[in-house]
């Protein structure tokens, strides 16, 4: 965490930063900037105004502590989506347009073409509509594929060339008409194992799954024995239940699954600072930053 | 060439088509659709009213015949544009963020993190603002990529958060702000060899160079020399001076040089035949398609 002092420093020169084994009086804490804090240690902080999360989610947080929290922000950092949809935008290219088997040709010394798809005939699925899914479905628009996009609750603010799906009873049609299905949703109770066997088996057949959620989303095996069968094509994986991927875990050499490091995005320090210090002014001010999560839902 | 009747039947039932082989009355023939045409064979149509290019250039019609051709059109293909811009994604997210490292430390079991840059501060240059090359800025443009274009003369009408530079007096300083150089010229006698030594050696050192011109528009040696010295980083390559690429070649085993077989984007044949008939249509109104190419710009 000490990594963030200079962002901090800059944004606001003289804003003193306490560390979770060095925390002083702790009446004196506004605000906690969280990655996996100490358990209880939010507990003990009786003037707490806002608890940052250092991420578009609130899942690694504990959850009855962060519950109790006055107010509890995660960030929204455009970086942070641009950088998702560069990594969604080449998972979804390198295997609709078969960039894989033209490096392993090139590999090879072999000039062999693969046929080409024009990308609006092939169907992307976001599951997950927020900023990142948003982010990433412009982007694919922009590359002239079908988007299609999943979520909770209706979203009137999507692009309006992305066609939209919500809730328990549009789960079947959205995920028949994904080629490609990306899962971006928040991790919560309904979506843990989201990406699972049921699901798969409601794609259509030979379907690429691409998790830049968290690990707990998908269902190891079920991603395992869909491959098996053929029910899926491929898999694109950048979060995983145990990290870093144990050595010798079956995903490492599975030739359909490519294995990135949690690496799909990351959040700049700058902004990290200057999102804390302007919740933290908001909540002075008794105002709810637009960042503020519902703990109730979990995002 | 005979993989068009279908797409021609589909769009006007009844059209006639001959083939090179054989084309019986000269005479009676209206239009030539032409990938390479035999030399000498557009002189012997006397009532030729177009010569419509299967691909978005004319550099490869025999340019005496082209100059002569009452009209001369090229193709415009969204759809086209669309496999473009996926592909010069592809090739500079594969780049920049590090796919292919992460390819290879997950083909040794290893999970290895590389340096997040993010998208707006990696600028990509697109040398050609023609349909291709507005397509891949808008989608360079949605992925969050700082975006600058070079063309010959202005484009008024590129979109408003490219820089845009133009002409011999704009090439230097268009060049010295490309991580990326993407190439999209036209191939005319002015851009052969566009992609040389003096111009790698005007790019920020270890730029990523992107042809997804014409073999032509390379010159392989410099681009061997360049990468030695580490002036360029890397190239990703689609079209070459010989295609197929020959077995042997440095390109195939460089470690720095992607190698795909001119596979970047291709034209739908319903395309090609609808827009050959509305261009035929167009002249004998006496009318000027969009797609007319002026022979001497050669685009």
């Amino acid at each position: 965490m000490r990594y963030l002092a200079p962002a901090f420093e800059a944004a606001c020169p003289g804003t003193e930063l306490r560390y979770a084994d060095a925390l002083g009086a702790p009446e004196r804490i506004d605000a906690a900037v969280c990655w996996y804090p100490p358990p209880g240690l939010l507990a003990t902080l009786p003037r707490l105004r806002l608890v940052q999360s250092l991420a578009a989610g609130i899942d690694h947080l504990p959850a009855g502590e962060a519950r109790r929290a006055p107010l509890l922000c995660r960030i929204v950092d455009p970086t942070m989506a641009g950088g998702m949809a560069a990594y969604v935008a080449w998972a979804v290219i390198h295997r609709q347009r078969a960039m894989d088997a033209y490096l392993a040709s090139a590999a090879a010394g072999r000039w062999q073409e693969e046929p080409i798809v024009p990308p609006a005939r092939h169907r992307v699925g976001i599951a997950g509509l927020g900023t990142l899914g948003e982010a990433c479905a412009r982007a694919l628009l922009a590359l002239g594929y079908a988007v299609r996009g999943w979520s909770r609750t209706p979203r009137p603010a999507a692009p309006a060339q992305v066609e939209c799906f919500h809730g328990a009873a549009g789960l079947d049609a959205f995920l028949s008409g994904c080629d490609t299905l990306v899962c971006l949703l928040p991790l919560t109770e309904q979506t843990r194992g989201f990406l699972c066997a049921e699901v798969f088996a409601r794609l259509p057949r030979g379907a690429h799954v691409v998790n830049v959620g968290r690990g707990a989303h998908l269902d190891e095996d079920a991603l395992l024995a869909a491959l098996a069968t053929g029910q899926l094509g491929a898999a694109t994986l950048d979060a995983f239940v145990q990290e870093p991927l144990p050595a010798g875990h079956p995903f490492w050499h599975h030739p359909r699954i490519v294995v990135t490091p949690h690496v799909a995005t990351r959040t700049d320090a700058a902004v990290i600072a200057r999102q804390t210090l302007d919740n933290l002014a908001l909540a002075r001010r008794g105002l709810r930053p637009p960042a503020a999560v519902d703990p109730a839902q979990g995002y």
